[in-house]
């Protein structure tokens, strides 16, 4: 049984003219945030903002490294070889580090966002090349991806600590993957049934996939789209409820208060 | 008199499928390297193998910071905030150090490139925000720009450590600006001409300027640059012809062995 | 005293995932449209969408060419060459002339965005260069610039219609230009003063500049600004209120009806 | 038997300060000229200076449309949607002819580039949409795709006229595909091999594949590589053979004087 529980969203998603999420909002009820780079979204006078917000929070930051898409928002595959994934991961850890630094704080984790979080998952290639590079920048980072797939057990064989990560409000097939956007369903619209897939996870390590069956399944860390609808308010209610069954919610490299 | 001097050569100016420069060579003649960041030349491939290239080589690595002008190669002058500048400048500081940091080395220093470098040797609020990045990066990071400019005076406000820069190959105007490039003796094509040009510079702090005049000049590191034709071969002449004068070569920050 | 007046916004300023404007709603309103073209907003899909908005509200459609500066939204100057701004305004021509053909339209004029109207309405030179990349393209497009400015002249010299562009909620200087966006008021938010501004100009060729004085002007097209809270019902409350002082809104080369 | 064949070859691939290829050189031995549009690589001025050069040579112009990457130079494959694809290529075919008809010609066919070549051989729906998008700009545009792949079928479907497109020095699979480029033998290097490959299939419409087999080809034309070393040597020898063996070679639109 989980002990605890890390609740995480992607921020910071904005670029130049373009808003886009609840940022203050939503890091007022989460213990990690993943920072777009600029290759998705961001630049760097939102990367900078955006920190600050963060760090104000109390927040543990997390470089939410991106394929080279603007124009797609980093969800359009795009094949890549492990030397090109290794150098961009790196690129984008390093940028967001910097105003980390600057702002009196460090990165706490990487994770993958996207098209490149999808491919990661499968790819151990891929994974491996995501992980050195997140090794090669500061073995202390914790490297998130999808719980149960290929990420994580490159992240281990790089020898980072790994966050397992399971979504609230997305479907699940029976093989532990997402189901994929363009279906009907992908996104659990419903506040109370995102609520409470999410304390199945959290809780008894369990979710409903979307043909019924029950899939076991080990999260670290439960992610809070910030692009739904009310978002700040569906975090707040997730914490909450976190809370209430008794799992204190906090980043995965933080230490619990005695 | 000066004890010592820097050589400085612009490199990692290839992007994607395009090549620039002769990095390896150019790499074995000089001191210091400053090397393009993703936003004017460079992508996160070309920056992990210039990076490797120079750590080998044993030369001090730098970011070489630019306005974001891909096609303009950074040379086109856009109208920036101060905090714009200052995003700007750490979010390329960040992106080139991860990289440093994995190939085992750090960054020694920062000089802004083409138009940013021209603006920051005018624009004194400019100059303190590129100053004032480069020093909450790390405050042991070395400056560098135009030699009596604005830049190296920002630098000193900001508790950093600055290096005056001449040019071997430009012209100088009588107030201490180099020649802009769209006259048709910009550029000192002469080789000879050149070396001595640096050796005047270096040896005496005096340079001619383009009416004759003789202006007085402290430099502290002297930029070869990558694409005039046949760079290493430059480069080398004018290490060699500094040593025979007497004068290590050695990056700003370097120790003298004994 | 002008007969007709022409009501334009600048709309298709999406890119990719995020979202700017109501561009349906202010179509509904105004006569003339401006599409961004991919330099500042806009990307194919985007101007797509926006070309077949645009023609079945059988608004006339224009290109808004810009500087290369999405993350800048075109608002920061650069300093470009006369040949550059040709070929870029040349080629953001063409791109957006593509989608209107596929739509079965055609373009009806040409206006420069942000930055480079600015630019325009000051520099002879770039204005000639923007004048003769629209006549190059079409001699029937109708070029769109300041009232009074550099950009309807050189538009005339290379024997274009042109239109004089006055706006209902920017503030003028007595030298007939904007009020810069830095100053507190340059933008008039009280709808109610912004549609008399818009009726003085439309009326009688005047406009009272910020330090009080009155300024003549000619207009042939006033803007509405997309990005302005309830955009749309701005340019209802314009729109009604000129036809109801007798003014036909029509674009510049659209014939009256009998 | 082909009574005619085209020579083609990719050119104006240079970007900002970045040159690749010798086109003057290449395009004295050419019949038609395929230009990058600006999303693999192309920028506006180097689009203009490619159309211009092109159109004194009298070569045939088409648009070489591409994914939107830069730094992969095009090559590497992307997921996306058909109507992503039908937009950007309208997008590159409208920028280009824009350049094309200020330099008083205009636009006689459209050849995908890289990544999007392949998908777009093999990929039913892309192509469609590839064909499509040319249709839609104008019907009178000849397609050119890999001989006997799924494009040529499309621009049939779409009313188009098609050109199947083989290669003097890219080694052949079974089916038709070329062999990938990570393969060592990928290219032809060898002059004479590739003159004769050309001759082959030009004549006899056969090509030897990479394990000795003969596949049937039909080729209307035959491509150059504009970034093999001597390219204009190589279109020299390749244009001198063609003609020697009797074929004319000529655009796939042009008519043959009597």
């Amino acid at each position: 049984m989980t002990q605890r529980i890390d609740l995480n969203s992607d921020i910071g998603e904005s670029f130049g003219a373009w808003t886009m999420g609840d940022d203050a909002g939503v890091l007022a009820h989460v213990s990690s945030a993943n920072i777009a780079c600029g290759f998705h979204a961001g630049d760097p006078d939102t990367m900078r903002r955006t920190v600050e917000l963060a760090a104000r929070a109390g927040v543990a930051i997390g470089a939410h490294v991106s394929l080279p898409d603007l124009q797609g928002f980093g969800r359009r595959e795009m094949k890549l070889g492990a030397d090109e994934a290794y150098a961009l991961t790196l690129y984008q850890i390093g940028a967001l580090a910097g105003f980390a630094h600057a702002a009196g704080t460090r990165l706490r984790h990487v994770k993958p966002h996207g098209a490149l979080y999808n491919m990661a998952a499968r790819d151990a290639g891929l994974a491996d090349a995501i992980a050195r590079a997140t090794h090669d920048f500061d073995a202390a980072l914790v490297l998130v991806g999808l719980a149960g797939s290929e990420l994580p057990r490159a992240g281990e064989r790089a020898g980072l600590r790994v966050a397992h990560e399971a979504f609230a409000d997305r479907r699940y097939e029976k093989d532990g993957s997402l189901t994929p956007r363009r279906e009907a369903d992908a996104v659990i619209e419903d506040v109370d049934a995102a609520v409470a897939q999410a304390l199945a996870i959290a809780m008894r390590g369990e979710v409903a996939t979307r043909d019924g069956a029950v899939l076991q399944l080990r999260a670290d860390t439960i992610c809070v789209h910030g692009d739904r609808p009310n978002a700040a308010v569906f975090a707040a209610r997730l914490c909450a409820a976190l809370r209430t069954a008794g799992l204190p919610v906090m980043a995965p490299g933080a230490r619990r208060s005695a």
